[in-house]
């Protein structure tokens, strides 16, 4: 006869250097999973809207944005990484891999990399990790790292911290289909915005997106379908009892769902003919996002690349940030810009000469 | 090194009178998308419901809705035609054509047909357009023209008025299975309402329909959902900034909602046994709908007409209303009625003794 | 020329001993429903969120969660049971049987079983009736008796009380797949918490799960996806006219939310690695849940069975109590605990050494 009360998650004390989580549940993308995310986006790309266009571009079906493959993958290392955590610190070398498709089921496992101790608070340190999701098939959809503030169970326990010799850093290219010069890709050209080729694109350029949206409690649900399970998302019972203790002392919304919103909002001016990302080298949430914030966003172009081996492409080394504006009253200046998200980005863009003319 | 500010949609000067936009993106129908807006409707019909039934009356699948038909290929105009409009005047002639199911992707294009300028006001117009959308293999879903208030980009900008000779009117007709004599109907007429049959309306009859529904912000989503990209449905502080230039100084509930809500308010009396819209001949909002507002509606049959070359089906010519109560407080009498939503709306039936005995 | 109003639902004097309901609509499980139930419940069991774990242990594909198959079922009776009714007073001998797909249909009907009058109030009874639903195939997924106070149509009516001889129990036993001694259970058993098997229970011990989950009016769309049409739920304008007669003066959350939540909040500690619900010998409502709650449930192990003809396997009888806490400035006292929700609960558990070594 006992009352047990499990507690979820992991402390500072379980990061030991090299240790394996393999995540519970995996995820099997569901249409209805792929509906509410693709479009709370607000990504414009056919890609993800529209599945003749996606099958005309060397695709099996309607293709998981960028933003749902991160959010899957991140949210199924919640329970183990960061359910205990104070804060997400920041995303490093986040790379995308295969194509997910509705259907397909991702599986995440994360190495601890390293632990750093607080020099001021003894009761928290730094885990650095390394996360790596496949799909049914063995293939890597995605792979990144990340740094995350985690609590001590006890804050006069002993740690040792360290770092693995070696970061592990699995394969994880982005596929993109074959150029096939017989497919008449021009033909369904008019179902994106005609400004957004590589050619279009000019270093130094900084686009603010026309669009905004307000996120509201509907968050909670998004967050649920992610299964994340982190409670100062949906608790508002421990955010109530101690509201002190919380950012805002408000549940606070889940760091993926501005992210998602971001890359989103770009979209029409950036990412309209981008088959993919690639890569985010880094990523941090600048200020928190609370439901009745409008999210807004804005893109500067850092530079062109080629794209390697594929003469139909080219890169862009972005900067996205995305920003809210203080609600009238809260500040004395009125409203006022306040970022909430800052994310390095490189995508693959279409050349238009050899997609639309 | 520039900071790029689009401009999303169209102003006044940019309908020139015989253009045609291809509108961008196209929507492939998802079961998540068909789920949230079947239901959000509060339909009882049970073609959109339950696939056995709806394969026993001849369909491939669960049928889309017609208000879900009429809310994906209207949203679709939206980024080209209404995101810089100020209001949303009169639909005209909307018609319904092949049958929408899961899978299906629909793409839609409008014309310009004609431009009225304002006499009052020098800084907007009136645009008359044809929109049809198809799908994937050609076939027409809906057609329909609408006239929309549009602010010009520069008041003093010169605009000619005028309107094309001959409006574009594309086949459309409804798709219905032809009768089959072999099946057996009656065994599943339990799944409908048994006092919806042709044989039950009489003209001169109005159905005050029972059910109400709160329409609360969930509105953001669903308008998302639905690629609808009009920032006055989603951009709170848009509207916090110049809260006296929008209706209400709120984020107004896109039109598309209370449209789809009032159809399916209307379902248990009046079309539970219809197996689709045919046509609405004109419609308009008659009041705006903000989160919060429980809407209603009702139904006055007008005529009762036989369905050409159908003896097993009817055709109803119907005028659904709705509207909403002022909320306790909002008014010195309390509450009271308050129009938001007139259509006449022309619907197929089916005739009792060639379904239910 | 006459105004119709129906009355949507039934009043005691409808509830015939004996009579049958056959619901109408039915209900085609979609990828959409499935999403926003299962996630929406917090379950984390492998056989809801994973199909390539649902096939290793013999499903055909992702399995509705006990939660969903009981509120699908459930809803299709409000309309003909509950519509009119004051209370849903008690569950009793909630059998699940055949597993539910996404695809499948399902269809239900309801037998009334007995009316008692009130010995208080002429104007309402208590009626008892008992539900089955079936799927497409003929199986049924699930049966239930309940009690369900209702309103009469006239208060001066003559109503005889009585109850069938014989309460109809139609067969239906949980199907779960055979044990396979060649399959490699054991390779994905990471995916479950591991401290779940059977063999880690004892009578006696209470869990105190421990997340918690806010309501939001979210309620209302979750509500209406189930095609549960009761006003009390949904319809604002109906409550502000007389807020008196409805519990807490709000729409009350349908109970079938807190319900689904209860079960899915407790999954971590107690059906992680559970193939299904068993049986709900009785269970209850015991206080209203309103938007804005946050909902936290325990579980109490009552006792351990040997699972009949299932070496692999044993039957936990549990007792899932779902609480609240009163929110801050709501009581003298500070945060209290309210009940809200009682099940008696028998799942099926795997033992260790079949699934896990």
């Amino acid at each position: 006869m006992a009352l047990i009360h499990k507690i979820s998650g992991n402390f500072l004390e379980d990061f030991e250097i090299g240790r394996v989580f393999r995540h519970k549940g995996g995820k099997t993308v569901t249409e209805g999973l792929f509906n509410v995310f693709t479009d709370f986006s607000m990504t414009t790309n056919p890609l993800s809207k529209n599945v003749e266009y996606a099958r005309l571009h060397g695709y099996d079906g309607l293709l998981c944005p960028s933003g749902l493959v991160m959010n899957v993958v991140f949210s199924q290392t919640v329970t183990d990484v960061s359910e205990n955590a104070r804060a997400n610190l920041e995303y490093i070398d986040m790379r995308y891999g295969a194509p997910l498709y509705i259907g397909d089921t991702v599986e995440s496992e994360t190495t601890v990399v390293g632990v750093t101790l607080s020099s001021k608070h003894n009761d928290r340190g730094v885990a650095h990790v390394a996360t790596v999701g496949r799909k049914q098939d063995g293939s890597v959809v995605m792979a990144f790292e990340r740094k995350v503030q985690v609590w001590k169970a006890d804050p006069g326990s002993n740690i040792e911290a360290g770092k693995l010799d070696t970061v592990p850093r699995p394969d994880c290219e982005p596929w993109i289909p074959p150029y096939d010069a017989g497919r008449d890709y021009a033909s369904k050209a008019y179902l994106t915005d005609d400004d957004t080729y590589f050619e279009d694109f000019s270093a130094g350029d900084t686009y603010e997106h026309s669009r905004g949206r307000l996120v509201t409690d509907e968050h909670i649900a998004l967050t649920g379908q992610l299964d994340n399970t982190s409670q100062v998302h949906c608790n508002q019972t421990l955010i109530d009892h101690n509201p002190g203790k919380y950012i805002g002392g408000r549940l606070i919304v889940f760091g993926g769902i501005p992210f998602n919103l971001c890359l989103g909002i770009s979209c029409p001016d950036v990412a309209s003919n981008s088959p993919t990302d690639i890569v985010y080298p880094t990523g941090r949430h600048t200020g928190p996002v609370f439901a009745g914030d409008t999210v807004f966003a804005s893109t500067e172009i850092r530079e062109l690349r080629e794209y390697p081996g594929r003469e139909d492409l080219g890169v862009l080394a972005t900067t996205l940030r995305g920003h809210k504006f203080r609600q009238p009253g809260q500040g004395e200046d009125g409203p006022q810009r306040t970022p909430v998200f800052e994310l390095e980005r490189e995508l693959a863009v279409r050349r238009r000469r050899h997609y639309a003319s």
